[in-house]
């Protein structure tokens, strides 16, 4: 699947200089939506994964048929003040501010929990899910899958120092 | 599949005298994840959806495998400033503020959308998003499916007045 060919880059979205990749015409695709959601399967399973952590809100759409294909549990890491109950927290700096995620403190991550997001940019918010899974629940991520890598953004490396070991479905550039 | 049993009553969330219906409870439970799937797309499939129109962000839980499970494209309808390019937009009075959600344009939606979305409370989002598919894309949604509706609250006789079809796994009170 040419998934270069199908995702638009839109220039200077969401502010001037940035070229966004839009992820939405994977969704508008059946077929090309299906293939992701079978790639992204074969790399959890081959991770072991124990569950499915879906980061919010762009990560739901890819982590939630992930799951569902596997038949594991799916957990959702979601910013301050959606999650009832006792939550897990995580801090992080992003470019411009300081964002936090919380995962339910009962949600079943079980022992190999794996990643899911739709784009790796910095890594951030990717690195933060695995602070948190390592800090509060005691366990280390299986790994970490996404439709598409930024490879000239610092996301890649910082995972890989970690590590947090990264599937992608695309690289740009190649 | 006895959703009640599952889905916990969670008192005085977001706020004081609320009780929210947390329906993260599914999606920790594989085989009832799978159960509302299927019946959520055998809704979808009898009201001959052309595609699956998700509300951010948690229907992007339940529409995306929707969507996969019946090989039709996955709209999301989203926050403001989160899609790229042209957006038709609709704003809507909710209890407390004046929200607004945005479709692409481009958005293959076809003839029959269907609608998803967890929770029916007020139903206002749902009415909102008919709205837009009606306004802007001159088509009139084949119906909604949600996980629960609440029917001591206005969504379900709003939707009735419509009338935008309605099909729920499960209903507060019974």
């Amino acid at each position: 699947m040419d998934l270069k060919a199908l995702i638009p880059v839109i220039p200077d979205f969401p502010r001037p200089g940035v070229g966004f990749l839009d992820i939405t015409a994977v969704l508008h695709h059946p077929q090309a939506f299906a293939w992701c959601i079978d790639q992204l399967a074969i790399f959890a399973s081959r991770r072991g994964a124990s569950s499915v952590v879906a980061v919010e809100s762009r990560g739901f759409l890819f982590g939630a048929p992930v799951a569902q294909r596997l038949g594991l549990p799916l957990v959702v890491a979601r910013k301050p003040g959606k999650l009832p109950g006792a939550v897990h927290a995580v801090r992080y700096q992003t470019e411009y501010s300081t964002d936090e995620l919380h995962i339910q403190q009962h949600a079943p991550v079980g022992a190999t929990p794996w990643l899911v997001d739709d784009v790796l940019a910095t890594g951030g918010t990717l690195l933060a899910v695995s602070d948190l899974l390592e800090q509060h629940f005691g366990v280390q991520a299986g790994g970490a899958g996404v439709v598409v890598s930024l490879d000239f953004l610092p996301g890649p490396a910082r995972l890989q120092a970690r590590p947090l070991l990264l599937d992608a479905l695309e690289r740009y550039p190649a």
